[in-house]
């Protein structure tokens, strides 16, 4: 999950103007903690929550598909809200619904039924997004 | 967990009117999301799901081992929505409190103190489906 | 986690008045289930829920050390309710800011983005405890 | 896993005398390791390996029936030395090929394709039992 | 992971004569195994194994893409067989070294340090399958 | 873990000559990977790998607590690797075996039966270190 900073002049609120209240209480929350967080001045925490969000930008990897890896990973550990994260970040960077379920399909697969609640989550998130 | 279609036929309302609020949600929930989520059509995400359901089917063993078999093991995940399936099914199948709290202990010997949260929230949900 | 009963004496209620709802509401669901469970007398399950007491008292180690391992254990394991739990007793015994967000790098470092979200709502928690 | 202490009085060795070296191994690697950490005298790893040992006594399900529930908690969790004991206690108990497979494939439905090394290892290591 | 049968036709020993040692006896244990588990014919078990395979077939998404995220999760769940598996599949289908160590430095960040010593054997494999 | 790169100036061999050949062999391995990844140049491997070194730092928290934070942490993900690596930096540290214990302790409460097996190799490690 790279859920420490935003990216960097990222556009998240680019595809709609009415978010569902879940998903702008996730970013408020998320926003206002990480705020706290880097301001304790931890060195190692500040630099992981830096090196978080390096790890998705564009290299030998697409940034799609790296958000796609960031997905499968957070699913596959049943972490609801680094799942919303990577929903987010894969609708801004185009993922069609085709290529979100095959990735989802693979964390099923992997992680088997103990997924499924997550999967449901996810896809009614996904929803949101694409209602925007 | 056998959280993909509700097993065919099963009477999942057999006992009792008042069912909980919460556990009322928790199946509308899965319902609408499992319809969407079928609706995709995916083919390896709808015969997972399938295939979830003939896991708890009578075979060497009864549905009611089964059962167990399925509650135990998404104690120890941690997964407190799989526990609540299969607690709903148990409860179809006659499994008694007493069986159901050795279930619960193997659960917290294998999995440690970090299952205790969800060991409350099952026996408050086994609680609520007592009452029916 | 030690969660299964509280300390014998310890004033959980010592650093302040007006705890915050969110905190009250996990205390009095853990006070009600706790006593419906041990009121079984599954005899696992109740010597269990004693044995976790006994972990964390004082020995070769003292008890403000003990309960930042039950910490750190149960931030890498993604346990909301076990971290919040230890941040309680940690708050208790004294654990300064610094302390507190060193153990949490440590929970970071090892369990990875994955452990941020939880670590987001340590942190918040941890401001309702100070607040007191 | 019941694995603290061996069931008093059980014949461990009693479904054939040519058992496998790496069985062999395991059993003496793992006595010898619970006599030298029992010997320490730690009072909680003490206790708990006792109560360890109580969590598949005959109750109001039977032991067979704990050790299947045992054997799936340690395939979902992935413990290959947990799988191996109660697959042992299993052979002990009379559990059938058929009734093992069905369990088995209820831990990789729950679990997904990450346990199939396991459930690999676990087929291998039944093959040696029955070979005795 | 897709691990449960050889994707049909796939030229598995293409990259290289001299294969190691090791990668050559997991693939001969996997291959036993998997004859002897598929010959029980317990519908569950047969039915995921084909399923697994189907997960990773040409979709939206092409197969060096799943491949990737089948890597991904095998690494932040920490199986060294199925991380094992799945970097044979990427080198059969053509990933290259830096798109590979992308790919792990996203588990390595997701998943921690607990990671690594899994990251230093996938890195050692890969050595094997790039001598070939 | 802190197990990217060593301690800088940590005399890790320092409490004998005699070293067990698993332990070696830990090490060698540790060195040989560690010097190929880090060679990869992969900016958040190399940094993530630095930056879980900075972790174990004295801070407001000594070295030696920090240690004992990532053995319990370690043991409860069940990474034996992990679990070996703090290990000696505890018995560089001059933690006691009653510390040591009371530790293991923590962590075998929090995470169950299923930690057991990696309980036993750590003090197995631990008598190999001692006798040095």
């Amino acid at each position: 999950m790279s859920d420490g900073v935003a990216p960097s002049g990222a556009p998240e609120h680019a595809h709609g103007e009415a978010q569902s209240a879940a998903l702008a209480e996730f970013r408020a929350f998320r926003e206002r903690m990480n705020a706290e967080i880097l301001g304790e001045n931890n060195l190692v925490i500040n630099r992981f929550f830096a090196l978080d969000g390096r790890a998705y930008e564009r290299g030998a990897l697409d940034v799609k598909t790296k958000e796609l890896l960031g997905l499968v990973a957070s699913l596959v550990l049943r972490c609801d809200d680094c799942v919303t994260y990577h929903l987010v970040r894969c609708a801004e960077e185009g993922v069609t619904r085709d290529a979100l379920f095959e990735t989802l399909s693979i964390g099923l697969i992997v992680g088997g039924s103990i997924v499924i609640p997550h999967l449901r989550r996810a896809v009614d998130r996904w929803g949101e997004l694409e209602r925007g």
